[in-house]
């Protein structure tokens, strides 16, 4: 049942930041996985851009060594390896002046490939200047792909003006928004489960869902990176993003087809339709922290105002917990709970449906507790997707029993799980912009984002605290308890 | 999880027709295996009754041979075998004189237990003598029971006359009528599917189900009761009780509560429901037939109207399929298919709740076939429930898979489901009816089969053939292809 993989059509992918984190962990690593499964094609060219000083051979053994560390043994391949090195190539570019330049134009003229995309591997504020260079030494062909990732801004303002920048060089079916998380498994079994089956669409809405709870914990801290933190914060790091994506999933209508515009329309009609969070929804329905000094994975953790590049006074919150409201037919009467931070006891992301309680039990007593019906679906730290369900356990009597149900299924298939990276970096190539964020959409969440900001800075409280290694502060407890719910922390 | 077993109230069970198939082959090794589950009470008293001279002993033996051939050998234990063996004791009763009757009525009397109850596994003709004989002779305690099994009537007539015996000697409440396939695990699972779960209970009506299977086929002929079975067809041997209480448990509201008086109700009120098939419905939706000479697990065997005992000439049915309507607002427009056959290439018994095919399908071709959603209940010749899903193959495309869900998970919990007649000879001790037969049911369920077998003799046609060891007659398929349906017949 494995579907025949045949290589997509001949490429030039240009990697800008080749030299960075994302390109050496994520996006080198897929593109080998790819190469290893037959669907890259022979003629294929990765074109490594950065300002180092390199040869291709000291890109190569760059990227060997970065495959050295990404790829488990099981998956190493000789053969694989040296076809994928054969792809390579490395420009010395420099995005804030004209060097290395004409040079990329010429390379991607010679042999050029039907399909020509860009990755801009690297900071924002790089955007505009490097899709300008794009157009201005006509390395621009008629159908290329610009591929950016977050933070697409900070505030709506920001990345209006980001968006403008790159809509100034490209039309908006070629520029491809990444969130990871799109390129989940999971996220794709998701809606399999809900337009592949008749089982559950009927079911995913107010009269069945008591809410949906969508949680990213991280063990992390700021790692190296506090400048950046602690002028962005988590609402704007996780929950713009990934938390949003994941909320617009679930919450969406069918879309027509599975394509772009479909798709798109239904995430956005979901963001427009979250009800805004402000006066005295605020306290009571958003929830923010900073972690204190506490113990992960047995190790202890300084606090986040002692991390270094904190500002000791930071309010900046590295938890935030909020009961999102969604003002349409289906979803009225049904909160999202969001909650994401970092320093947390798990590594684990989820997102959980809750279906409501039976309305009467016939069974009466001491037949053991009735669990209400739940559909976990997890991304990290491994993917499933798993129904919890009452049955009856064997025996003369009558005596129930959770059980839950695998609808995953991932090894009764195949080894492994494609990374998400090797999904969407084939979706670009292929042209399929399902996966992406929409500009609109982009703006939508900040907008609604930056009415909780506004809020919060307002009030002027600071954040509360949470224990670094623990779910986060009382208050999120208390978020829930407050509506007579739990957060689902069942990590079996 | 297992549930702590503890041992039922004293009772003192009589079996009457001790000697016979039904007692040695299932009642005794039933009984056995509570014994050996711990759930037998030390001072429980066994005593069964036939007409044949036996002593103690040699009863104590021929009970011995019938465990060794029934019992498994990793169920076998030596002092669980002794102790169910103390608890037996024999007595020469006749049930067509008073021979016998003073000495149990003795027996009775000596340490009489607080439940006392009469199991009557003998032919139906003898069910109103010995009733009266228990009620003459003084062995009816105020709160015994008794215990009768089909054929209880061969039509509306009849089962009255058998109905008003027993009632002329014992309240309705005392009399449990069996249908040993409601006392399957797999029918107590289906029950806790329905009800402890959210899930499945919306979906459960005409908007979701296209249609409801059930499908009881035997491989065995007629096994040396030609001569009965040439008197009774397929209809009223199966179709009457197994397939209709099946059918009722599918299809009846939720009760208030699992007891007998709320699920009779349910129950009743579907059998009343059923349309009658009379006139020109007769020919397009009933298939009658008799099976041919074939091969059936590889044996040549004879065609029925060669099996001993049966008349050359006969017109009894070994094969029924009925498309049956349900007229009430849950069922509407879904039909439910029963066909139960002998001689068939399976045995097998099972349930098929077909979902409704998705209204639209959003991923375009190339992504493999979907398979409507499908919830499997078997009853033989294993116990299991499995909803058929779509899920995704894992891998970059979005291709579809099915996949059967095992939602019994018996191997999950313990070695060995109960065997249906030990959850129910416990029921009928702990005097919980819910799972046997009311008066009304029964003689609902006559008046519906009566009005086809007229229907069928008024048509005066011959049943069609089949040939054994096939799925029985073409107009059985015809049946269902008219309907763009098909039977379920995955065996896998």
């Amino acid at each position: 049942m494995v579907a025949r993989i045949v290589p997509v059509e001949p490429f030039d992918l240009v990697v800008f930041g080749v030299t960075g984190d994302l390109a050496r962990k994520k996006l080198i690593p897929a593109l080998y996985h790819r190469q290893r499964a037959g669907q890259m094609p022979e003629s294929a060219r990765v074109i490594g851009c950065a300002r180092s000083e390199l040869g291709r051979e000291d890109f190569r053994k760059m990227v060997r060594l970065s495959l050295d560390e990404a790829i488990p043994e099981a998956y190493r391949d000789r053969d694989a390896l040296y076809a994928f090195l054969d792809t390579l190539d490395y420009l010395q570019v420099d995005a804030r002046s004209d060097a290395g330049w004409p040079e990329l134009s010429a390379k991607l003229r010679e042999n050029a490939h039907p399909v020509c995309a860009f990755y801009l591997a690297v900071g924002p504020t790089l955007f505009g200047e490097i899709a300008e260079r794009i157009g201005r030494h006509g390395c621009r062909a008629e159908d290329c792909r610009v591929i950016v990732e977050k933070p697409i801004g900070h505030d709506l303002a920001s990345a209006r003006t980001l968006n403008r920048q790159l809509a100034a060089h490209f039309d908006e079916h070629q520029i491809y928004r990444i969130d990871h998380y799109l390129g989940k498994e999971t996220v794709q079994n998701l809606m399999v489960l809900r337009f592949a089956n008749a089982l559950f669409e009927p079911l995913w809405r107010s009269e069945h869902v008591d809410h949906v709870q969508i949680t990213v914990a991280e063990r992390l801290g700021v790692e190296g990176r506090g400048d950046y933190y602690d002028r962005t914060g988590a609402l704007r790091d996780m929950v713009q993003n990934h938390l949003l994506q994941l909320l617009c999933l679930v919450a969406m209508e069918p879309p027509a087809r599975l394509e772009q515009e479909a798709i798109r329309e239904e995430k956005i009609k979901v963001v427009r339709s979250l009800r805004p969070i402000e006066g005295a929804d605020l306290a009571a329905k958003t929830v923010r922290a900073q972690y204190r000094a506490g113990v992960v994975a047995e190790q202890a953790v300084r606090g986040y105002l002692d991390e270094e590049g904190i500002d000791p006074e930071s309010e900046t919150e590295t938890f935030v917990a909020i009961k999102a409201e969604i003002d349409n037919w289906r979803w009225a009467g049904v909160p999202f709970y969001l909650r994401t931070g970092k320093r947390m006891g798990y590594r684990v992301s989820e997102i959980v449906i809750q279906f409501k309680r039976i309305p009467h039990l016939i069974f009466g007593d001491r037949i053991g507790a009735v669990q209400d019906n739940r559909l976990v679906i997890r991304l990290q730290p491994d993917e499933s997707v798993k129904l919890a369900m009452m049955v009856k356990t064997p025996g003369p009597k009558i005596r129930l029993k959770p059980v839950h149900l695998n609808l995953n299924l991932a090894d009764t298939f195949e080894d492994r799980s494609p990374l998400a990276y090797e999904r969407l970096l084939l979706d670009v190539i292929k042209g399929t912009a399902t996966l992406f964020m929409h500009r609109s959409e982009v703006e939508a969440a900040w907008r609604w984002v930056d009415t909780i900001r506004e809020g919060w800075s307002f009030l002027g409280r600071r954040p509360r605290t949470y224990t670094a290694g623990s779910w986060g502060p009382e208050e999120s407890i208390a978020l829930m308890v407050r509506d007579d719910r739990t957060w689902y922390e069942h990590l079996a």
